[in-house]
């Protein structure tokens, strides 16, 4: 368990930073606790290729959600540095803080701080466990909230040539399809209907009849069955979708079994690599909740929706990445990740998935050194096959 | 609010029992509290036409349900008085104890008690506002739990000609079709799924595609929509049904908005008129939950029903109580009555509804005293027309 800006995401740091001083690579944390282990290249004042990922993890996670991404940069640092190739450009290794959204209810919050993206008012956000805010937190480790509160950037874009990085999947398909690693195309932006209701009526299970009838439990099973129905259509037409709803509840203290449920809750979660996809399944929901309503003389209020865009993956990195792998195979990426942030900075990424078994988030998190080796070996390729 | 074998029922029994004694009623109480108002007929010895309801509410029960049909038998018996006329036999009004099951989580205390249908260890039972059992209830209220013990019926059916009850609708049809009063066709079984589940596995929404998700919210709305088809095609081939989830949940514990969730909750309530129905409807259940679940890779457990069969009441006092209404309409009684314990002891039976506003089982109970002298009005008939 590695907390953000706590002392298991620390430790995990010390132990990467032992590792580049140990390699020799050079070493800077900027402000906010992130790490950069650069090996220098030819040109020193060009722009550099980065590669990284997070060193956090949830409560209760696993070995290999976001460290196997910062080890895989060392070790191909390492390969480098032992094979004496120098890159025409630095090689910098970014040990990102605080990723998952599980401590500060914030993803993102050390790769959206280095590029000053973040809303200074996260800075009062406190952590789940301990309820100390983000600010104290930060102090208390020895870091600076200023360039938070002041919308400061550490780091330039401009100065960024690529973004790579490599992550267990975090799902089941590599394993199902039995392939060791896979290019990311993109990582799925997120339409969520966070707090839908539909509002009907409490009756007698047994008293009241179809026709009379305001059914909130029938006319959710309808809009949520019709939801499944525009996603079928939605995969058929090759579009790429995911809908889910993880949350969905009638009234503990006001249901019971021979009640006609009068007020359901729900999650209609919508992940698309194309935005417009999110936009025509948010709209399918909106106008199926209106149809569906009025035939089951209830009222839906789905609410406003909570957004994060898609990140596509740069087209001509997936290309290259795909073109190194022995079996070529390329899949979304529904979580989200730190390439999301630098690909809205409009720097190239490229992303590496491999597969794990037992899912993510869970210490039972699994994954084969020899299928994580595939993955590094593609981006060192990648990497050697200059320019970027 | 009249609370079952408690001082809110008790005030009412004492009520009516004085307005009986006022007309000259025979009075009698069983030892479990069932009060017998009873109208000398001019054959003493014959099997007697009893009449009633009940006299205790829900919490925060209305003024109508139940109370209405022993008001109604009053009535009539004081009609009779006042005009003069001697029926053949013995009217009997009867106050029934504790028939709401709100109180003691078993319903018809009262008219199952009076016939020894009662499984003894009900005595157990406490109430839900003030843990007192049953039996401490009963002898603290000045009653003998003994006959329940051992069985012992207080009643005799052999005794009894006929049973008549006059009850509010408890649902909206007699007022969205702007009818006074119903003649019912029988009390509607039920049988029901009480603690159904659905298991599959938790997994991250975004990151988990359609084949291989083991989603329980999605494959049981899944099966709750299947179930809304057989519904509408057994209403299609004329069947009387009902089916309802009024309970339908993730788990708070372990759900998530951005999870796929990996259990659900749910009741199904099955109620029809006929046995057949009930058992096609739960077999439909049964086969639909076996195929959805292989073909969502989830497992449904729906559990054992619980059953109560259906009450239909007596043919020939059905078609006569239709021809005195100037509009006959004939419904089903979603709601459980008395008349069901009557008729299970092979008693011939008759129920008229009486429209009320508000529904039932709130303070808000309403029915105009026009509609409930049209539905006395027609029990009367019935009584003048001898033989039942």
């Amino acid at each position: 368990m590695r907390d953000s800006y706590g002392p298991g995401e620390q430790a995990a740091h010390d132990l990467i930073r032992g590792a580049a001083q140990a390699i020799g690579l050079e070493i800077a944390v900027d402000p906010i606790g992130n790490l950069r282990m650069t090996l220098p290249g030819r040109d020193r004042a060009g722009a550099a290729v980065f590669m990284g990922s997070h060193l956090d993890s949830v409560p209760q996670g696993g070995n290999y959600d976001g460290a196997a991404g910062v080890v895989a940069g060392l070790a191909i640092a390492s390969g480098l540095q032992q094979a004496g190739v120098r890159l025409d450009v630095d090689l910098t290794i970014m040990a990102i803080r605080a990723e998952e959204s599980a401590w500060f209810d914030v993803a993102y919050l050390g790769s959206a701080g280095a590029f000053g993206l973040l809303d200074p008012g996260c800075l009062a956000i406190t952590r789940s466990d301990n309820g100390q805010s983000l600010e104290h937190t930060l102090r208390e480790q020895g870091f600076d909230p200023t360039p938070i509160r002041e919308r400061r950037a550490l780091l330039d874009p401009a100065a960024i040539r690529a973004y790579l990085e490599l992550h267990i999947e975090q799902g089941p398909t590599l394993v199902a399809r039995e392939l060791p690693v896979a290019v990311v195309s993109g990582i799925r932006g997120c339409t969520r209907f966070r707090n839908a209701r539909c509002l009907g009526a409490y009756a007698h299970s047994g008293a009241v009849d179809r026709p009379y009838r305001r059914d909130a439990v029938a006319a959710t099973v309808a809009l949520l069955h019709h939801m499944e129905s525009v996603w079928l259509q939605q995969c058929g037409s090759g579009a790429d979708l995911v809908l889910t709803t993880g949350e969905l509840y009638t009234d503990p203290a006001l249901h019971g079994p021979s009640k006609i449920a009068g007020e359901t809750h729900f999650v209609l979660d919508i992940r698309a690599l194309s935005p417009a996809t999110l936009d025509e399944v948010a709209a399918s929901a909106r106008e199926a909740a209106a149809r569906i309503g009025d035939a089951y003389r209830v009222t839906f209020e789905l609410g406003a929706t909570s957004d994060s865009p898609p990140a596509v993956m740069d087209r001509r990195l997936r290309a290259r990445l795909l073109g190194l792998l022995a079996q070529p195979y390329e899949m979304a990426s529904g979580a989200g990740h730190d390439a999301a942030v630098f690909a809205k900075m409009g720097i190239p990424c490229g992303m590496i998935f491999v597969r794990n078994q037992h899912g993510s988030h869970n210490p039972d998190e699994a994954m084969a050194l020899e299928d994580f080796a595939l993955g590094a070996d593609a981006l060192l390729q990648l990497l050697l096959d200059f320019p970027l």
